[in-house]
């Protein structure tokens, strides 16, 4: 028989300074299998066991809640997220090189961790207050990080000055999160592989030669052809002063 | 009170076609914002009745199960998105042309149907049998699209030889899709100016030129730096025989 949800949360953490490290972590490992197959939200303790092969009671020795998983789980795989960046900054080169080694190091750390990346993007939003909190600041201090580096990297003259580095920031790390959609270990080319291309498409991306900058030349590169007009306008809204940006 | 799901399977085509088009779209946009903030599979046709603000019973009028919803959901932002390759197709301009227009327009697609496309990548998986596969083969001739402008950039010479157009196909659609997860539309750069800017980021990201063309060139251009050596090999893999095309 399980404990009480009040039983449980007193008991707890006590329990599980005893327990196995092991089993805890093929806990984890189960729990984010089935949320990402099921989903968190239609997922049940039942399940969860049944993916460990224990009673649902014996579940309650390791856990309270399916909340607890969750949040340990998207903890774990942060965390090891946050000692990448640690590692990057300690590395010597330019702000270009760094975005480079951010972009390798931050696709195989996604693809070595796909099931949980998987729960993280599906269901971080599945948890309460406090919880949520740290996992959303947390994944801001990382978005910031690349940020920074972008807008290190053009003071140092390496990325056009037209680039917006937040926007930018986001278009990196939503090529390089997608993983989790798409990529299968051991079909076609390796992780370090892919991780390697992304870098080099990204470094291209934001690249500029500062001599031969000019305000606005990568609009002007393979522009859109005609009949897109639409497309280059915002409709009937006035220009933002955030367009400004594009003559500096 | 609902029929059974066999009634409902026998009359539900004959009573949509009488049933007023604005009320069917209403149910289907509904649908989405549920199955987007839910999940799919946490849904019920209850909850659904509740966003819509009738009967379940009345539901049923429209409807003869979920998955109906989920695919007419999912058929419909894919149509549009369909007829978006053949405005692309009938543009006169290069291959990296067309490239900058099919971000561009598949982004303010994206931006558009921020709902339905979040519902399409969280839970196609749901459908079943010939629908998933009818869904997943359009999904594929989206893919395949890309992969050939890609393809053909590389004939005209525009765009790196050394680039794999398969992986970066997946790239720029992963980059692109990923607006459902952070764009909210009204904050900040409007979806216009948004897709431009992908636009710029994809061309300089697969561009170069011929003359200066050498194998392997992207690589050493801001390469990773010293420290990260394991991420520059495969471990103890042997170099496949695809990175042979790095030669070419």
């Amino acid at each position: 028989m399980a404990p009480t949800q009040a039983q449980a949360q007193v008991e707890t953490k006590d329990r599980r300074s005893r327990a196995p490290r092991r089993r805890q972590s093929e806990i984890l490992e189960a729990a984010a299998r089935v949320f990402h197959e099921k989903g968190y939200e239609s997922t049940s303790i039942q399940d969860i066991a049944d993916a460990v092969g224990i009673l649902k009671g014996s579940l309650y020795y390791y856990i309270t809640s399916k909340e607890d998983l969750l949040y340990e789980i998207l903890q774990d795989v942060h965390q090891d997220a946050l000692k990448n960046l640690d590692t990057i900054s300690a590395l010597e080169g330019t702000a270009l090189q760094k975005i480079r080694a951010f972009c390798v190091v931050h696709f195989a750390h996604n693809a070595e961790n796909l099931v949980k990346m998987g729960v993280f993007f599906k269901d971080f939003r599945s948890l309460s207050g406090e919880r949520r909190k740290t996992i959303v600041e947390e994944r801001d201090l990382y978005d910031n990080f690349l940020r920074d580096l972008i807008r290190q990297a053009q003071k140092e003259g390496s990325v056009c000055p037209d680039i917006d580095p937040k926007l930018a920031a986001i278009t990196i790390l939503g090529m390089l999160n997608w993983v989790y959609q798409w990529y299968r270990p051991g079909a076609g080319m390796s992780a370090i592989e892919i991780a390697n291309e992304y870098g080099d498409f990204v470094v291209a991306g934001l690249a500029c030669d500062p001599k031969a900058h000019k305000s606005g030349h990568r609009r002007m590169f393979a522009p859109l052809p005609a009949g897109l007009e639409s497309f280059e306008r915002n409709g009937a809204k006035p220009k933002r002063a955030g367009r400004a940006k594009k003559s500096r």
